[in-house]
């Protein structure tokens, strides 16, 4: 199958060098601000997001090598398919976060939302839109038990014995 | 800036070889079924999915060849910064949809909500988690005009004149 290839539109700077003790969704992290810096020719595409509240940032875990099939998810201490959690150790290594807007710059724009590591590659930069993207009646799997309440999970932010 | 290699993980069939009479969205696809089917060194990623009913799809707009920055969004006739859009026309040309899973294969699944065409390079599935996806208090900026109270928009569909 053909490989594809593809460019870093720009960079998300955020405080975490190291991945301990940052959350492992945006959704879960309440306090941190993130930077989106674009590459100047990309610049323009940003454009009229102004009206939006939220975006999608789709990015490469670049810190991270392994591709495994079989994952150990940061909530829980059993094996799950890699395709059931949001694991970094994903074939491919697409990560895949809702932040939101804080401030809007002529190169970028500063976010609420903190879940990935400073200087990720940003692939893509998507408007969150409440009609097409929040979806009511779902099932949650294994990730119910943990979100009951809609409180924020114990396990939320990644520890050292996570990364072993 | 690195270039980054991706590898499909299975390839997305649809009733779509052209994009004429696509649905602009999953969500405003009420009947078409799709199916994913991976290739085999990842199947076992699918362990686990059983207990959800929707899924992230992450995908490569194979047939796009443009990168633009200002493009004119099916919804309407104004230019829009890319990244205000879900054109395929963006940098990267990644493909994003919500899907309901209709049926669960060894190989993969089939799915309600389809928006991409037949062949699709498929790099990524995530669960859909309400907790963590589905967003309140959002402002959608210029698409809120178009999904007023809820309804399918005029323009769901990819017309013959959008694609010239």
């Amino acid at each position: 199958m053909k490989t594809i290839r593809l460019v870093p539109i720009g960079i998300i700077h955020t405080p975490y060098k190291t991945p301990e003790g940052m959350a492992i969704q945006s959704k879960f992290d309440r306090h941190g601000t993130g930077q989106v810096k674009l590459f100047s020719k990309y610049r323009k595409g940003l454009k009229d997001i102004k009206g939006f509240s939220h975006l999608i940032l789709i990015y490469h875990f670049h810190r991270e090598k392994r591709e495994m099939v079989i994952v150990r998810p940061f909530l829980e201490d059993k094996n799950r398919g890699v395709f059931s959690t949001r694991s970094p150790l994903r074939p491919n290594h697409l990560g895949f976060s809702v932040v939101q807007i804080k401030k809007i710059h002529k190169d970028g724009f500063d976010f609420w939302g903190v879940d990935m590591l400073n200087q990720t590659p940003l692939l893509d930069i998507k408007p969150y839109i409440t009609h097409i993207d929040s979806r009511k009646n779902v099932k949650n799997g294994w990730f119910q038990k943990h979100l009951r309440g809609g409180k924020i999970p114990r396990r939320a932010r990644i520890m050292k014995n996570h990364l072993a």
